[in-house]
């Protein structure tokens, strides 16, 4: 297969915006640990008016995720909304330098929808906590998918958080039906536990319709397949789905595909900023996979992008991943 | 003397774009290595095009000064002009966020000049090189100095970059008259050797009849003094001017008062991001002597504030400056 692009990457637009605080403030502020919650700008305006100094870096996960195989050398593109501001700008102009297609118009700006974007509160353990307004990200519409772009897609990459918003599962039909019909494969990644409970009926129906590779972390398979069994959830997925690639934090991460599970240890690293894990781990994988390399491979190619992007703020590599690649004898 | 106010910064309200490049990349696009060069915005567009994913921090020369002396808990305001956009909101947030007031008001959006902004390319041996398009910042104007606020200032700390800009040289004479009148002191940071070039004979007016304490480093005060005799240089300030703390990158630092000259070695520091060096300087220096320090002491806080700033990506402190104090013996 020889498509223009090998993967197209679909989800929340957003800048990060990244500061340190201690578990009391997350308590003070009713901030869940570990999770993401969507605000809406009045309380974006009013925990950002709370937060320390902060920095500003592109996030959104499909986003990484894009970013991170891009930063391989991967043929890639992002769909996704943003405002025509200052953020937005920001935002398209460091997934394109970092060497992704993206075209999708950004929304005019002054009516009310800014870039969303995510408070990023990290506390000293490195664990990262997400507050995300989504702004114009919500709005990404049916109109926004480029059929014939799908069509030149290996792979689309669908993010579960863009669930959320009122013509989401419109836009992923599109995106499906066009990629399916031009004979394109899709994946799909959970995103996080509470995402799951918001939008259950239409995640299971997509993984058992429509999805060759699923994403997930531990807490969000189990949520998925209302078990607190991680082995049966896993082993419910790959009923379902042809790849699953399961992630399990310092545990390292389970491979499914053709009947087989494959383990594939974590790489010992000290966390400094969780964000960014399990899109890198996506990226990475998606890279391995369009590049030919086997399961056990990719997983491991994952755990190594993973573990980079932990180990500094940000959710996009800063290292050579390629060199880190060879290092471990990947590549 | 207890004033509201320690020190009172006033300078070029910019936001850093933060990105990495090779020494080829410099060369190619005619950028001056480990200075800083004015461009407009055309050329801010045309140069943000083709560097790499940045990432945003606020910055501004003695925005980051007055953000290192709150940081280590003194009483600090700062004055420079940002425009009413999303860039100029994460300036003033970082700046409030870290304890300092921050009252000057914004310029409207929408009149062609954006909140400035600074690109910062870091090369791999950790230099800074600085290419600013000074947007609003530039516009900073007499009617922003708010003559009561300079009246409550032990110390006022004038950013020499400032003297780029159509009314920079009334605002500063404001600012001057209004401190002197209640009797606080003037500070000033020379900036760059090239804004010497440009502004030469107001810096050296400035500094015979109104500056009581000069930063320099080593680069600016020969510029400054147009000798290529660096103690020649350092002498000729002392004659003019109280107090002089004269930076030499890995050689440390010189604090002259009184007729006597100190040298102050530097701390040992992997250079990552050079990025804010004689700003943290600077404000580590000031709030070490409106809190009684000896002129050695200060200049061993400066040290440590700047080892602490050049060794992670941008030009604030993320480090605990009190701690880092207290290890070395200085609190």
């Amino acid at each position: 297969m020889s498509k223009r692009f090998q993967v197209v990457g679909i989800g929340n637009a957003l800048v990060d915006v990244l500061s340190h605080c201690d578990d009391d403030f997350l308590a003070e502020n009713g901030i869940g640990k570990g999770v993401m919650q969507l605000i809406d700008m009045e309380r974006a305006v009013a925990l950002y008016d709370r937060i320390g100094p902060a920095q500003e870096v592109s996030g959104g996960s499909a986003a990484n995720t894009i970013a991170g195989a891009a930063h391989l050398g991967g043929r890639v593109a992002y769909v996704g909304k943003v405002s025509d501001d200052q953020l937005g700008a920001i935002f398209a102009h460091d997934l394109r330098a970092q060497g992704a297609v993206y075209e999708t118009p950004p929304a005019p700006s002054g009516n009310g929808a800014e870039t969303g974007r995510c408070l990023v509160l990290v506390t000293p353990d490195g664990e990262r906590s997400l507050n995300t307004y989504l702004g114009s990200s919500e709005h990404l519409s049916p109109d926004d998918i480029d059929e014939a772009m799908m069509a030149e897609a290996e792979w689309i990459f669908l993010e579960g958080y863009r669930f959320d918003g009122p013509d989401s599962h419109e836009a992923f039909a599109r995106a499906i039906a066009a990629t399916r019909a031009a004979g394109g494969r899709v994946a799909l990644t959970l995103s996080d536990p509470f995402c799951i409970e918001r939008h259950h009926h239409a995640f299971a129906d997509m993984i058992r319709n429509d999805v060759d590779l699923l994403f997930a972390n531990r807490a969000e398979i189990m949520a998925m397949y209302e078990t607190d069994d991680f082995e049966a959830a896993r082993r419910a997925a790959a009923a379902e789905v042809e790849i699953v690639a399961c992630t399990d934090s310092e545990n390292g991460a389970y491979i499914m595909a053709a009947g087989q599970e494959v383990h594939v240890p974590a790489i010992p690293t000290r966390v400094v900023d969780a964000t960014g894990a399990g899109d890198l781990f996506a990226g990475a994988f998606l890279w391995g996979l369009t590049h030919g390399f086997d399961m056990e491979t990719c997983g491991r190619m994952a755990n190594v992008a993973a573990s980079e992007v932990i180990s500094h703020i940000g959710a996009r590599p800063e290292a050579d991943l390629r060199a880190l690649f060879r290092e471990h004898g990947l590549i």
